[in-house]
């Protein structure tokens, strides 16, 4: 198939700021692409052919949207299921298969899939709500501590909760839920691998996630993780069975713990571009985005190797502050070394709203380091 | 000024690929940009916020659009000279500026301004037409061989010719022309500097185009020149002192030889993005687009250091074929290590219509040159 400067059309399920960034690539091979998002103002909206405003969960909008399109991709996994099953059986090609997007949708079936195809994971049960659960810590089926999650629906920390003792169940929401076991972990790891229909795959770097020492919250994305060589590999190569064992194409980001004893477990997937790759838009060969494109119109991937070191820091905004975004001291930040900030476009800031990245690339990794805590410490997302 | 995110607006004249790719680093910063260009079908036309069809050289059109903007670059130097003046004068920033431009467009007065600034530069000598040229022949003021130049409107090797005998005055055209010293050189070079209002400067390292051996044709750019370190340092002060000499804001391309004797001689220059930085996207810490735009907001520069050996390779149409655009072993290519393709969305080709380019990428610069050749043999512009 012809994609370039074709007749060829490309369809994005979202458009916020991943959608913003893979259409970005989508550019330079003059790539026809159309997005349905639900939102008028949509990071998206500016840098595809044809925008659609509709509802990401509504059969009808889904599917119809689908129809005008040769392959179909997302950029957020909630979206109606149904309509791509039906795309995909009509011949459309959707990546990734709505399958996996089944799969993965429910955190419960998540773990039992890894358990069926050996892919190290913590230890699990699931409780189809909370009296269920309760049920088994009062038959000791069941034992404090453990982590608690929503089977569905939460992100970014949503939906998941520590549980050290009764009380901590005090107030869960009435849902479909899983017990796993609180794993003492050295590092939160994570992959990246692109996988296109040939099969061809690759995985990038290992990535760190560094955690605020005090707040419990990711600082600063590392690439490559500050590991030890044979972990990092362990890691790489938990990874590609992933994607493999999904059949996967497209990219696959895999999150994953590194445990005290070094040993690798996955946590969980998404099956898309992802936080923890922005890096690879400044450091790496080929951005996460453009194999992402590469990898669903089965073109060769691209090189998934560094040129140098990368740090990426969220910009999200400040607490205290709605209403139209100011970017305090970005100015002093730009005339740093290495240091590009990524606006997503997003007008209004409100508290905790990812409203960009800066991304900061040297030769030194230490450098690199030093670099992006004056950037943190510079930055404000105020309004 | 705040830039990010705002109501402010950056104006570009010229909506071909020049402005395409810096449209690409305005998306980044979330800027508001508007176009104006001639053509429905222009390449920037999908990445700026307001896109406005007219003539670049009607007054009224150029000063309308640019009455809509805070700052107002180019992307192209032939452009309505008259409403930049009237818009500079009027308060809005004009980046480059309209004095540089009507300085540069005619390059009889380029190379005076170059002569009264001491900047190296072959010899010259300005007539006001041919019958002027042939009168300094006939009155042994001008001796063959030289270089005959249009003073005017020239570019991409039309109004030059080397004159070597009469012969070769024969159907030139009757406009005003000036004669160049012929200089033997052993290579064709190019920097690129970007320097903003407050003065800070930049120069990108120096680049050098390498001919094919039998047809006089530019095939690979390639950054780092292949050169001795001390005509690379040359290259760069010369480069430095040319966009000085301009007080020029925004990119400089400044075009130079290298003479047989290791001399630097300034050719001519471009008051913008330039074919010779396409390989900073991939290759540099910041990108030539990215530094236009630091530059003409007054931001800080960005690193114009290279993370990794580039090589740029135009695709221009092939000889023979006109019609909707085809690229041959486009995915052959796109599987050789760290080659990116850069379509420029022109669904037509014709014989040498540039309609991309591919940027190849490496830490080692004899394997970059390795694979721009089989980029090169590989693929072809065809319909």
């Amino acid at each position: 198939m012809n994609y370039f400067s074709s007749d060829f059309k490309l369809g994005i399920l979202g458009g916020g700021q991943l959608g913003k960034m893979l259409l970005n690539d989508t550019r330079k091979f003059d790539i026809q692409t159309l997005v349905l998002d639900p939102s008028e103002e949509a990071p998206s909206r500016m840098s595809c052919n044809a925008f659609y405003r509709g509802n990401l969960n509504d059969f009808d909008t889904v599917y119809q949207f689908g129809k005008m399109c040769h392959v179909i991709t997302i950029e957020i996994e909630n979206v109606n299921l149904e309509a791509l099953e039906k795309l995909e059986e009509e011949g459309h090609l959707v990546y990734p298969s709505p399958k996996t997007l089944r799969l993965i949708k429910n955190k419960g079936r998540q773990k039992d899939f890894y358990v069926e195809n050996n892919i190290p994971t913590s230890k699990h049960q699931r409780f189809v709500d909370i009296k269920d659960l309760q049920n088994a810590l009062d038959k000791d089926e069941l034992d404090f501590p453990f982590v608690w999650k929503s089977a569905e629906g939460g992100y970014d920390g949503n939906g998941v909760k520590i549980v050290r003792s009764a009380l901590d169940l005090y107030n869960l929401p009435e849902v479909e839920c899983l017990a796993e076991a609180l794993v003492p972990f050295k590092n939160e790891l994570a992959v990246i691998v692109a996988r296109n229909a040939k099969g061809d795959i690759k995985t990038y770097p290992v990535v760190e996630m560094e955690f605020h020492p005090e707040a419990n919250q990711v600082e600063y994305v590392i690439c490559p993780a500050r590991i030890d060589k044979k972990v990092a590999e362990k890691a790489r190569a938990v990874a590609l069975n992933v994607s493999k064992a999904f059949n996967h194409v497209g990219l696959l980001a895999v999150e994953m713990f590194q445990t005290e004893d070094d040993e690798i477990v996955v946590n969980e997937v998404a099956p898309r571009p992802h936080n923890s790759g922005h890096y690879s838009i400044e450091a790496s060969y080929t951005s996460q985005f453009e194999n992402h494109i590469r990898a669903i119109l089965n073109l060769p991937l691209g090189n998934t190797d560094s040129k140098v070191a990368g740090i990426m820091v969220n910009l999200v905004g400040e607490e205290g502050y709605t209403g139209q975004v100011v970017y305090e001291n970005i100015e002093k930040i730009m005339a740093f070394d290495g240091v590009t900030p990524h606006i997503y476009g997003k007008r209004e800031t409100r508290p905790f709203r990812k409203m960009g990245h800066v991304t900061i690339v040297n030769e030194d990794m230490a450098e690199a380091r030093k670099i992006a805590e004056e950037v943190k410490n510079s930055i404000r997302v105020i309004s």
